[in-house]
């Protein structure tokens, strides 16, 4: 008998070195000294925000606090472009901020804050050379979820078992896309393992807490930048959503996110987390997190006007289109709850005040509850496309390291499909459900002639960790994709 | 002992019954009083446009064969708006035209001459009331594929089991966008039953015969269309095409068809050949057969100014986009053979001569042989995921009368796949798959920067009846579904 402690399993050590890789690659001097009192744990009541009020100055100077505090990501392009700031400096401010939120949140998977810097410098040097910025994202820091590729770089998106994979040896479409504009990459944000669920929980990287009261969730999958851009570690990120993974962020960190019709954001050269070449019909859509519904549009109008179809085979050949502000009252529909997930008093009054003041300036609200398919039943079929897999690869990916499930996958899975297997009959079956679903909304979209549909992000505000469930009221937005253009 | 004939099969009333239906519906006076000689038969090498320039005004009056013989549906829709020319006189020409046609090459399935004459009356009332044409298609009389459902009319498709369903009660969405523009609807047009063949042959209103020579094919599935076009018993018409229907029969005809990206006319409405629901990612699609490119084009921006989604939930919100002639030279991919399907001497003269001219008015022409995967394996996939249904519906359709198999059944089908059954295993194999095809032909477009691809539609001109076999080339185009706009 031995009194050394047993070594870790191979999994956590192989965790444990990707964490201490992590922690070398961010300059010391970038993390804030705390007080011993400061309570950062998963447990904790304490806001992230108030930390940063309070201690940020330790690390960021006075003009990076108001840099990283003060413009959305439009504002700072202006900035930028006018030479009032240059990208080094932009970029270096934001690399601190985000070194910052990841020590109180963890929200960060990689850093690439060297590199960035270098290419701010680059980017410096261009304007300098040529009298004109780059292109339309001049040295903007832009973060990434981490399953966007970037050569050279890992993309583990949570799984042990990725650790072992060789870094893409190419850069995601997105990521060469914003680059040619002049974009700055700096970070890759964390991840839930599987990306099917709403808490950003794995055991590569651990979890990400939420900024504003660290005992709650995150969110998921876009969890990470979710934190980050609360934090204004960033004034953009990249993510993905394919049940609600770029907007359920959003609403439990309090920040702005979209998810956009799919086949128009070139989706090649990400890291699946699952099978590829999936019969579902639902498919994962790149969507982008920010502080303001104008550089949302930013971001979606810098991607179609690249002609993202000559990148991606999968993109639909369809320009960016302005459309004239409308010079009549809007019809709104109006989905407050759906029965099987009644809302909490605040998400109550998020919805009512919303519909309220849509109709205190002249839109019209179009009552849809109990009109609807129910949303339950639409969440149960999407949930039978996602785990359309014969050979289960997420779970393979799981085995493939040893290491144990978090928890959370337990609270996104749905008991009634436990042990369910797809066939190809089945698959008829499903899609004519979701055809039937697609056309009961599609025909009150036209009978109500409604402009567009207000519904609940979830029934509540962010919840405690490992709580969020199955995600019913953002999942109708995949299962419908519907292709305004 | 008896003499009597043994009594026609159940099937064979049925059809008998459907085909007395249909002649008692055609005026006898619209047809031609032919010589004995005249050999109408499918083994004839009689060229059925001889004999309709021949005879054709025994039937039509001078003006009918002149209005039917010498327009586009562009030209005929600037008479009528310029009221040269009634609705009336226009429909009641192409009714007993395409009762000429049929006589000679039997290529309707349903007709509808009274309604469409009181249509017209309709229309010539509502010009002269309004001072205005209806639409954009006033007083254009528009044949039909017999897949699209019309109101009160049958939708048989070839299956004598479906002569038992009641007809349906509303019209396919494209047939209503048509006559919301001014249209007239006046006749159905002949297709192989399961609609996966070249040949439109069965067993309820029997063989279309090619125009240009009666045993010749008149190709498929839209083949009593293309006959019908051919013969100027219309001018304009609707087709379908998951493999080639809508072009093959613009080739073995001479006329023209055009397939255009799925999801931009809309589809509901249709009768289905088979299993709806399907998984595959090959989707049919509506395409018209005419006398003009620019009676395609007409088609195509007439169904998208319509505003197509409001009607048919598949639809993409994608507006029609006018796009300025190109001021520099083309760049054209050209595809002259595949080596699995060698051209004949005609096809090859049709390709090459195509080529030099395109090189002689200053164009490029890039040689794609040899450098894009091979379109038998393309092909070959494509009848996988065509025949991607355990339950084999087509061949329920054909059991349910107990209708004997056409001969030609046996063309279209791929020994190799003979007892083949989908699993959603290999649904993810095939998926990825067509995505290395799409992908591999994507990268070839994007780096020789191709404008256009020129390759065959068949390895020769039209061939003999049920011998036509794999449509290799055509069906390229919709295994690729390219999503220009």
């Amino acid at each position: 008998m031995t009194n050394r402690a047993s070594p870790l399993p191979n999994w956590a050590q192989k965790s444990a070195q990707k964490r201490d890789s992590l922690k070398a690659k961010i300059n010391p001097a970038w993390l804030l000294d705390l007080s011993p009192t400061v309570d950062l744990s998963e447990s904790s009541t304490v806001s992230a925000m108030d930390v940063l009020q309070q201690y940020g100055r330790q690390v960021l100077s006075k003009q990076e606090w108001e840099l990283t505090e003060e413009h959305d990501a439009t504002g700072m392009l202006q900035l930028l472009a006018e030479r009032k700031v240059s990208a080094v400096e932009v970029t270096t401010a934001f690399c601190k901020r985000a070194a910052i939120a990841n020590q109180l949140v963890n929200c960060l998977t990689e850093v690439m804050f060297d590199e960035a810097v270098e290419r701010a410098k680059e980017l410096d040097e261009h304007f300098e050379r040529t009298g004109k910025p780059l292109g339309r994202l001049h040295g903007l820091p832009i973060s990434l979820k981490d399953s966007f590729n970037v050569k050279g770089v890992q993309s583990a998106i949570g799984y042990v078992s990725f650790l072992d994979h060789e870094p893409p040896t190419s850069n995601a479409a997105l990521v060469d896309i914003l680059l040619a504009e002049g974009a700055v990459v700096y970070c890759k944000t964390n991840v839930p393992v599987t990306l099917m669920m709403a808490d950003s929980v794995n055991n590569v990287t651990g979890r990400t807490l939420n900024p504003n009261k660290l005992s709650l969730t995150a969110g998921g999958s876009t969890g990470g930048e979710g934190a980050l851009v609360k934090l204004r570690g960033s004034l953009l990120g990249a993510g993905t959503d394919i049940a609600g993974s770029a907007r359920i962020p959003a609403l439990c960190n309090g920040i702005y996110g979209f998810r956009p019709t799919t086949l128009r954001v070139p989706f090649v050269g990400l890291t699946a987390p699952g099978r590829v070449g999936s019969p579902s019909p639902i498919l994962p859509v790149i969507g982008p997190e920010g502080h303001s519904v104008r550089d949302l549009e930013l971001f979606m109008r810098t991607v179609a006007d690249s002609e993202p179809w000559k990148v991606d085979h999968t993109c639909v050949t369809v320009p960016w289109r302005t459309v004239a502000p409308p010079t009549r009252p809007l019809r709104f529909g109006y989905l407050k709850e759906d029965p099987s997930r009644p809302l909490h008093p605040t998400a109550l009054r998020g919805m009512t005040s919303a519909a309220r003041k849509l109709e205190d300036t002249g839109h019209a609200i179009v009552e849809l509850d109990g009109r609807v398919p129910s949303l339950w039943e639409t969440s149960r079929l999407a949930w039978k496309f996602f785990e359309t897999d014969p050979q289960h690869v997420p779970a393979q990916h799981l085995r493939a390291s040893g290491e144990p499930l978090v928890p959370a996958l337990e609270t996104t899975t749905l008991p009634e499909l436990q042990g369910w297997e797809p066939s190809v009959d089945e698959l008829f079956e499903m899609n004519l459900q979701r055809q039937a679903l697609v056309g009961a909304w599609h025909d009150i979209v036209v009978a109500e002639r409604l402009d567009a549909i207000i519904l609940p992000t979830y029934q509540s505000t962010a919840v405690r960790h490992d709580t969020y469930g199955f995600m019913i009221y953002t999942v109708l937005a995949n299962m419908l994709d519907v292709r305004s253009s």
